[in-house]
């Protein structure tokens, strides 16, 4: 039976319903295209999409949009260069790109966070799974210890630490991509007793600055921002290895890109 | 002559005329208290109101404002403690705290950008002032050589770099705060012939990833984020240096704090 890029879709929708004014969306290429191979990632990157031909897929499912804009706002790259070439490279291709964002952020409990707490070994400290955080408790370790182990467990460079890091930590909220603004955030210290909040990315003059004050009135808080990237990447890689399961004949897998960031 | 903190105020926004709906305001004490002393931050942290205290000043003029958020939203932080115990420390402290944000953005050239820009020891190579960006033409670096300088001029721990570490540089975009959107930095590649961009915070989906994609097309950009408080303290400092000439019989200095982000 042939499998089509629609069908693919269809099939990635079919158990949250419509979401209105969504940004997921078929950036490019044909919904009736027939299914060689699928690829996963984070992010559509030119490095990405050249690794989807070499495998031989044709439809590559991202998390976020191809030019640098949550809503593809492509208004500010008209006459870019960057713009031009990539467009390019992306036609020669003939690779479907499907943005999938909202509605694997809407699975209950949302696919970006089960891949997360999978990556973290997590999966049996998990309390709760709120709409935009998983409060989890885990076995006493300090804020440098959870740093250290993060970073083993997610592969990644470096992490940035707000607050003390000796504090010893029981109760964490985690929070995945661009949902460590202060009025997610900031709320969950006092309603869910948390000792640390590990988060994607956020507005550095909110949360941070609410632990370091925090810390200086003598509370034992703490923040650990992963960065965007590297907390929603294992929620791609976890995509691919879903539809595995329900794609069985069809070669699929998740692509990594390097960090976005190196420290200097 | 007794100065009050409403005649800092007038003097601090008379060249500027009425900005409507500015964040600017005294966000806390008497407007009509006699001055003893004034403070310039770039956060009003408890630590900071603190050493204004022991210092015996009593005006605190920061960047930003008390209660982690950019439009003075406090309604999350009903019942919460550090909220509480904070507001408790302000009473007490008897300082009147000014936030001095859209006004300062608007001199020109920008009081925050003048400051970062003497920070850097970078006034010759002062290119164009533009509303949200200053254009630098250095003698040529490379990024990494640059990283390393910008580090040592501001005194900060690390800044993150996206793009090649050895790609040389002479032309630089140099935003500070919260600039580093796609929409305000990218173009400004391509328009203003940048081989790097730096600035203080921006969405890292945007900016970094363009970056990402052009040095995998060829392309030798680069962009180096300092942090937002990395890139506007120096602007409260000058601010501070800048208010001794107006008022040379008052006690004025800059209170710095510690980078938020420790990396790990």
């Amino acid at each position: 039976m042939t499998l089509t890029v629609q069908n693919v879709l269809d099939k990635l929708m079919e158990p949250i319903g419509e979401i209105p004014n969504a940004v997921d969306t078929l950036v490019h290429g044909d919904p009736n295209m027939k299914i060689k191979g699928i690829a996963t990632s984070f992010m559509p990157t030119c490095h990405v999409i050249q690794q989807v031909v070499k495998m031989g897929a044709n439809l590559l499912i991202t998390h976020e949009g191809l030019f640098y804009s949550h809503t593809h706002n492509t208004e500010i790259l008209k006459n870019d260069p960057v713009y031009d070439e990539k467009r390019l490279l992306i036609h020669e291709s003939r690779v479907a790109i499907y943005r999938f964002h909202d509605y694997w952020h809407r699975y209950q409990p949302d696919g970006i966070m089960v891949g997360l707490v999978r990556a973290l070994e997590w999966e049996a400290y998990v309390s709760e799974h709120q709409p935009a955080a998983t409060i989890l408790i885990i076995p006493k370790m300090t804020v440098k210890e959870i740093a250290e182990y993060v970073k083993r467990r997610l592969g990644i460079p470096f992490v940035r630490v707000s607050g003390d890091l000796s504090a010893p930590c029981t109760r964490i909220g985690l929070l995945a991509g661009y949902r460590g603004g202060g009025a997610l955030s900031i709320p969950l210290f006092e309603k869910e007793g948390l000792d640390l909040i590990i988060y994607g990315e956020g507005p550095e003059w909110e949360t941070p600055e609410y632990v370091r004050d925090a810390v200086h009135l003598g509370r034992q808080k703490a923040l650990i921002v992963l960065g965007h990237a590297e907390s929603e990447e294992p929620g791609m890689k976890y995509l691919a290895e879903w539809l595995k399961v329900i794609f069985p004949n069809i070669p699929i897998c998740f692509i990594s890109e390097k960090p976005i960031f190196q420290v200097v």
